[in-house]
């Protein structure tokens, strides 16, 4: 296989360097706007070359990867279509699903047979080039989300990319993904970004700041993430993103009420169920 | 310094192991309810001895320290008042001091000048004696609330034996103590539960939490909390944490709107203000 990735970040950096060296996989360019990223791509051997030109870049490729935030998708797309080959397959990373779809069919006029929508569940609040390392997506979860456009073929094809980078990847519909990432990663992201921007307009926030602790390190954690990448993803998962966010504020009147109260037995209950339904599963998510 | 514990469980426990061995430190003996923790406290090295009968543990103590969580320090203050030695100090771990200083005051009938509010800003998810470790409190805060009534001499001790436990040492008044805790520990813990709340009320919850990654591992860390030690706290600091719950809603509804609204300018301010200003003190509690 011979591969193109679009943008030389955190997820495209760490996939090239997964890929390499796999004997089914002959090469890996990087294609982008800057050099910069690139040439420090191909220095920390995520990358055998570049180019900024899509037409070189994209002749004679497999397997096109979008490492590119969502929101520069449709651009993107814009930008390589004259120039993919016939029967490349071309998938994206991006943290929600259905507006990858929509920015295909757009560009397009159609949903193609030859893209596969994928989300690796994978990554750090850090972001960039350097921060790329081989073992990003070990053991994590690659969720790919074929529509009823895409070709079995193309999607055989995505899979076996991930797995070769030591994903463990499923399949579900579009719907599925946005509407669980939503709970499990854009909902916290917005709570942790929303405490920390509630704190930074408090007046005393640097003294405030200095007697947080190990609780107040790992909740807020997310909160370090890249701002323009989650502007994309609140925009591009609005619906599911907003009814979770109406779901969450409820519990948290309900909360609140039970503090107001001083339900001692509604709050012990509502911490007692939290607590055992994180126990019973973080097998799953603490690895 | 004859040191006796009540209560032998995470902190207490911890605080046994880091004091014993110190030329200072005479002894430390356990008080408790039940045996079975006290025995442990002993096998782990984290007391000297153990006793279920307060005449007993209390004969020629120095320092008193209630390792209980909040909602028992009456019951035991009222349990430990008739042994007291007269000159003993008397200083508790609590996550909030006002209702603290509120036990005190309605079990002696007024504020002791020998009891010193303090709160170890240290602990884990986990509780319990098996939990203890003798680092806990290494380069951890220890805040100390004295009240008017607070002796200088029983706050220089207390200050000691915490700095003898590895701990940094600092002063300041209950409401500051309540109030900038309620932000960045109390209110934390309360979106974590409510988050981990909300999932475990959707029936697909298994399906979901089999695709969250380490950004929900960490965000959610806190919900693995003691539920009762939680509860405690919110009935304890019920008016700072009702304000912090308060001001959070506002600025959650302002955010939902700005999804609503699908203004990528306004959530981009919001998370860039949030990432600048939590990178900008990590260096505090990342520690």
């Amino acid at each position: 296989m011979r591969v193109c990735v679009v943008g030389a970040g955190l997820i495209g950096g760490s996939l090239g360097l997964a890929l390499r060296g796999h004997q089914s996989i002959e090469s890996v360019v990087g294609l982008g706007r800057r050099a910069e990223p690139l040439k420090r791509g191909v220095d920390i051997g995520a990358l055998d070359d570049w180019h900024l030109d899509p037409s070189k870049a994209l002749a004679e490729i497999d397997v096109v990867v979008l490492g590119v935030p969502l929101g520069a998708i449709a651009e993107v797309l814009r930008w390589i279509a004259p120039h993919l080959p016939d029967n490349a397959i071309v998938t994206d990373v991006g943290s929600a699903k259905g507006c990858v779809v929509n920015d295909v069919t757009a560009v397009f006029g159609q949903m193609l047979s030859t893209f596969v929508p994928a989300h690796p569940i994978a990554g750090t609040e850090h972001s960039g080039i350097d921060a790329a390392v081989a073992d990003l997506f070990v053991n994590r979860r690659v969720i790919l989300t074929p529509t009823a456009a895409t070709s079995e073929k193309a999607t055989a094809i995505v899979h076996q990319l991930w797995a070769l980078a030591g994903a463990s990847v499923v399949e579900m519909s579009v719907d599925n993904h946005d509407r669980m990432l939503a709970m499990t990663s854009h909902l916290p992201h917005m709570l942790a970004f929303g405490l920390v921007d509630l704190l930074a307009g408090a007046t005393d926030h640097e003294e405030m700041l200095r007697y947080a602790a190990g609780g107040f390190r790992d909740f807020t954690r997310i909160a370090s993430s890249d701002p323009v990448m989650w502007r994309d993803i609140c925009l591009g998962n609005q619906a599911a993103l907003l009814e979770a966010l109406a779901a969450y504020r409820a519990d948290l009147e309900v909360l609140s009420e039970a503090v107001a109260q001083a339900d001692g037995q509604a709050l012990e209950a509502i911490f007692t169920r939290a607590k055992n339904t994180r126990d019973a599963y973080r097998h799953w998510f603490e690895t």
